[in-house]
Formats: structure tokens, sequence, C-alpha cells
């Protein structure tokens, strides 16, 4: 019984490669709350800056990895929700996301600048560099996303002509983010896993978060560039597109 | 005066992706060569094994980066040379830089177990672990490449069956070699660059580097992969096809 519009081949690898996905996504972020539980000293604020500092991978992965990939996955996710619904929970998840990453920006260079017996100096390491260009080409991409999808004004014309660069650089921003993930990892692991060389329980750990953190980044980017997997217009996208209402 | 099968905007697009592409690859080489030189010591073999460590860093961007992306791009680069010739230039350029990552291997094992006073444990670090999959991916993928290509007997429909698995894994291999080059990069930077925190000239270098090996892995994914970038066919490759020879 195939409906039209209804569930193919391709749209149940796409279902079964999605679950995955959030698997290993959930997977990741459990397995740094117990890296920082477990080996790190947990969380505070700025009473402990070198406590203060966890906040930082946790919300990273949460904020730039986790929620980032789920905002960019949720139009072929939920292909068969309205267009406007999507936009919305598109842009406040990435809002959200973009809060949490301003939150870890913070614990990461309060954890520098309130170290005793002296500060320690910021953005000096790879892992820095990258994740400054990730931050960055996500600021911009969200105000220009926002501008030309969220400001009623925007004509169609212009609309259509930057979806491919919106989603260029939104990829590349999520690649960074993944990179500068890694990098942060292995720097941490580096600095604070005196037996790290030992291979001990930790190191095994962050080694294995680092890994998976591939494979979530390498799934949502499949997930989002197959063509086969690609949403198709629903015709309340169209009336939405001629100005009419779909309520 | 457009021939057919002729320069498009779309080629000329290429041509100079392809020579940035090739311009940064080149600048990658000259400055980790640089650093190795002026900051590490220069090269050695096993009589000074810290030393000898430096044609890790050297022979991997050369081999594992720089004609790893050369390799993959071939086809598209020289689009109009025959089909043949380009399939055994792939095989040869991929067979140079598997020899380079042996000797680059060697050197980092040899740098490890015949360290003094004591032996560094390997393969401990993030960076060995993608690193060891982006080698066995290249590795399986050379194997299996060979059989499919170059094995005159095997059959066009499987050769034709094999195509997009061929190009989905020599590309995730390319991406694992990307990957490990940059934590490889901030492991060496922060286990030899005492004032790494200071931002000291070795630093900046290192830091460059890295942002160079990601711009080289971008542009080579994206000439390999945009499809108005595609090589087209010529009739020799027919003539191939169907046996005939085209010389």
């Amino acid at each position: 019984m195939e409906e039209i519009g209804g569930p193919s081949a391709s749209l149940s690898n796409f279902r079964i490669l999605y679950l995955i996905t959030q698997m290993v996504g959930g997977a990741i972020i459990i397995l740094v709350g117990s890296w920082i539980g477990v080996h790190l000293g947990g969380l505070a604020w700025t009473r402990y800056p070198s406590i203060q500092f966890n906040w930082h991978p946790l919300l990273m992965v949460i904020g730039m990895v986790f929620l980032y990939g789920n905002s960019i996955l949720i139009y072929r996710g939920f292909r068969f929700a309205r267009k406007k619904p999507l936009k919305i929970a598109h842009a406040t998840i990435h809002a959200l996301a973009f809060l949490l990453t301003v939150i870890a920006l913070i614990a990461a260079f309060d954890s520098h600048n309130l170290a005793r017996p002296r500060p320690i100096p910021n953005l000096y390491t790879l892992h820095s560099w990258v994740g400054l260009i990730a931050v960055i080409l996500f600021g911009f991409q969200y105000l220009f996303g926002f501008v030309s999808y969220l400001y009623p004004q925007m004509k169609e014309p212009i609309k259509e002509m930057y979806m491919p660069i919106h989603i260029f650089f939104g990829l590349t921003g999520f690649v960074f983010a993944i990179v500068a993930c890694l990098l942060g990892l292995l720097e941490k692991a580096i600095f604070s896993i005196p037996d790290y060389a030992q291979l001990s329980p930790p190191g095994v750990l962050v080694n294995t978060i680092g890994l998976l953190i591939i494979v979530f980044g390498g799934l949502v980017i499949y997930l989002a560039t197959e063509s086969s997997y690609k949403r198709q217009a629903l015709p309340d996208d169209v009336i939405l597109l001629t100005g009419g209402t779909s309520e």
C-alpha cells in the first residue's frame, strides 16, 4: 500500500540513519557529562575557574554539535511538517545553540582570566583559532539567515538566490565546529590526563568521544546533502509562498 | 569562439580554484618544511629519534594531504586526457602517497620506541586513532580500487556499481587524513613549543599551517564533488569501454 508522497526505500534509510544520528548525539553528550563528572571535578562557576572551564566542552557539544546538527536536519527529519513552523524551529534551535555557545565561551575565557596564581593567555592554540572561525561563521550565518528568511518583506527571488549560500556556509560552520571540538578534546586530554600515554580510562573516554563526534558530523553532513533525502515541498508551502494562509 | 566541450564559465572557475588549491598545497609543504628546519632541528634517521620524528609531519602532509588530494582531483584537473593514463596516474600517485605514509609511520614509531631514557608509548592520542583509521581506509581503498579498476578481467557492471562506493570511501579517508593532520599539528605544538601560550613564531606558524590544511581539504572536497565540474567522458573512453584500443 504505497501512498503518493509516502515512505519510499530511500526515506526508510533516512529514518534509520536519522535515528542512529540522534543516538550517537545523545551518547556524545552523556559521555562528555561523564568525563566532566567522573574525571574533571564536575561543574562550578567563577569561584573555581578551573572547574568553571568544564561548562565549555559540555555546552559546546550540546550547542555547536548536537543542536547545530539537529537544526540543520530539521527540514528533512520533519519533512511532513509545514515549512513555516520548521523555519521558526530552525531559528529557535540555532538561537539556543548560540546562547549555549556564548555561555561556553564565557566559561573558557573566565577559566583563563581568573586562573591563579596568574591568568592563562587566551586564543593561542589551533583549537581556539578554528573554534573562533566556527563561532564567527555561525554568527554571520544567523544574522543573514534571519534577515533573509524571517524578515517579512524580503522578496522571493532574493530568498531563493541566497539559499545555496546559506546551506553552504551553514555546513561549513558545522564542519569547523566539529573540527574545533576534536582539537579541543585532544588539547584538554593532553593538559588534564597525566597518564594519557598509558591509555588510562579518561584517555580512552576522550578518544572515543572524538570518534563519535566524527561519526555524528559525518552522518549530519550526509543526511543534509544526499539528494534523495531532500524534503519535497508540500501544498501548504505553496500557499505560504503565494501569500495565502494555511490555517 | 566556443568549441564543443571547450571552456565554459564553470570550467574557468574550476581552473582558478584548482590553481589556488595547488598554491595552498605547495605553501603547506613549504611551511611544514620551514617549521622543521627552523624550529624542530631539521631531519635525521634512527640515530636521533626525536629528530627522526620530523619526517612524520613532512611526509604526511606531502603524502596523505598533497598527493592524496591531487590524486583525487586528477580526473577533473586533466579532463581532456584519456581515461587510461589518468587511471594509471591516479594509482601511481596514490602508491607514492602510501610509500611516503609508511616511511612517515616508521619515523613516528621509531621516535617513540627508540626514545631515551625510556620508550614513549604508541597510539594513545586522538591524533593517532584518527590517523590510524585514515591509513587503514586508505589501504583498503587502494586494494579494492586496484582489483576493481586495474585488474583486466573485472566486468564493467561491477566497476560501475563500485564507483560511488570508491568515491565515498576515498573522500572519507581524505577527510580523516585532514583531521588527523590538524590533531597532529596541535599535539606537536603543545609538546614542542614551550611558549605556545605567548603565540611565539612557531605557534603562529603551526596554527597557520592548520588553517591552510583546512582550506586545502575544503577546496579538494568541493572541486571533487561539485557536479558542474565533473569530467565528461571523451570518445576515447568509450573505445576503451568497448574493448578497442585508442592508440
